[in-house]
C-alpha cells in the first residue's frame, strides 16, 4: 500500500514537472521541522529577489492560511493547499495548485511543504531541487537523526545563527554531518531575521533560475 | 486503510494501557518537534525525580540510539525504539518495549516519541497521558498550526524560555491559543537548560504518579 502509494505519487510528480520545465521555473521545495523560520525565510527571500525575479509561492499548511497571508503581504502570487491533518504535501495537491498559478509568468516558484522533517522527503512534488531549513536551535544532531530529508535535498538552510551565541550548536558538526550524508549539499549559514548570510542564498537561487531559464528542452 | 491501522492501533494500545494499569505505573508521551528539547527535558527531569522515584524511558528514534544513550547515562532503565523511517511510534512498538522493561520496579516511565508535530498525536500508546513540548523559537504560532497534539495533550511544556528575550515568541498569546485550543491545558513555563520552572513540572509529574499509585483497579 505504502509503495503504491508512493508509486503514484511519484507518477503526478513527474507531471508536475512537466509542466514546471515547459515553462522553464524554477521550482524549490522547501522543507523542515515546524518553527526552523521557513516563512521568515521566504519573506525575506522574496525581499531580496522581487526586483529581478517573478516569484510565486504555494505555501502548504495543515489547517490554516496565516502563512499564506505573511506571504501575499509580500506582493507576490500565493496559492494556499491545506492538508486537512495531513502530514506532508503530495504531488497531486500541488498538481491543482500549479493551475492556480500565472506559470509563464514567473522565474521561480517555492513550495513551502508542511512542517515535518520526516515525512516530507519521501513525497516528490515535481520540484527541481529540495531544500532543507534548520535552525540552530534544534541542535546540530539533527541531520544524523533525521538522514533523509538531507540526502534529498541539494541544498541546507541553517538558519536563526542569530541564536548562536545563546545555544549548544556545534557549525562545524553539523557542516560535517551533513557533509558525510550527502556530499553535494550547499549549505548557507542565514539568520532570515537580521538578513545575514542572505546574499548568498539569494545568489544562489538567482543562479538556478538563470541555469534553468537557459535550458534547452527536450 | 488509514482507519482500520488507526484501529488496529487503538486495540494494542489498550493492551499496553491495561499493562502499565496493571503495575500502576504513570506513563507519559512526550511528543514534539524535532529539537524542541525533549531529551533535556528528559535528562533534566530525571536527576529531579530520581532520588524519590524509579523511572524508566521508551526512547523513540528514526534511526540512531543517541538520545537512548544520553538518558542511559542518567542511571535509569532504557528501552530503544527504531522506526526505521517511520515517522511515529505505534503501539505496537511499544508493547514490545514494554516487554524488556523492568515495571514492577517503576513508578513512572517516559515515551519519548519520534521528532514530530503532526503524526505521533494520531497513534494512542497505551499512555496516560499525552505531553506536548514546544520550544519558544519555533513560533508562539505553532500551536493554531499543529492544533491535534495540543488537543491530545494533557499538558504543554513551552520549553526554552532563557531564550525568549532573543526571539519573538509571545507567551501570553500562545497561551491564550493552547488554552482555546484545549481549555484543560496544564502549561509549564521552563527551561530545561538553565533549570528555571523545572521544580513545577516536576511537582506535577509526581503528584500524578501518587494518584495513579492510589488508583483501585477494577
Amino acid at each position: 500500500m505504502a509503495q503504491e502509494l508512493l508509486r503514484a505519487n511519484e507518477e503526478i510528480a513527474r507531471e508536475n514537472r512537466a509542466v514546471v520545465d515547459a515553462q522553464k521555473l524554477l521550482t524549490i521545495n522547501l522543507i523542515s521541522a515546524p518553527g526552523a523560520g521557513k516563512t521568515t525565510l521566504l519573506e525575506k527571500t522574496i525581499a531580496g529577489l522581487k526586483d529581478d525575479l517573478s516569484i510565486g509561492v504555494i505555501e502548504g499548511d495543515i489547517y490554516t492560511t496565516r502563512d499564506a497571508e505573511r506571504i501575499a503581504g509580500q506582493g507576490v502570487a500565493v496559492v494556499q493547499i491545506n492538508t486537512s491533518g495531513g502530514c506532508h504535501l503530495d504531488a497531486r495537491m500541488v498538481a491543482t495548485a500549479l493551475q492556480a498559478l500565472p506559470l509563464n509568468m514567473l522565474d521561480l516558484l517555492f513550495i513551502e511543504n508542511v512542517g515535518n522533517l520526516v515525512c516530507p522527503a519521501e513525497f516528490h512534488l515535481g520540484e527541481d531541487y529540495k531544500v532543507a531549513v534548520l535552525s540552530v536551535t534544534e541542535g546540530s544532531d539533527k541531520p544524523a537523526k533525521y538522514p533523509l530529508v538531507f540526502r534529498e535535498a541539494q541544498a541546507v538552510v541553517i538558519n536563526k545563527t542569530d541564536l548562536l551565541p545563546y545555544t549548544d550548536f556545534a557549525l562545524d558538526t553539523a557542516v560535517k554531518e551533513l557533509k558525510s550524508i550527502n556530499s553535494i549539499l550547499e549549505i548557507f549559514n542565514v539568520s532570515a531575521k537580521n538578513g545575514a548570510g542572505m546574499e548568498a542564498w539569494c545568489i544562489w537561487l538567482k543562479a538556478l533560475v538563470h541555469q534553468k531559464g537557459q535550458s534547452v528542452m527536450q
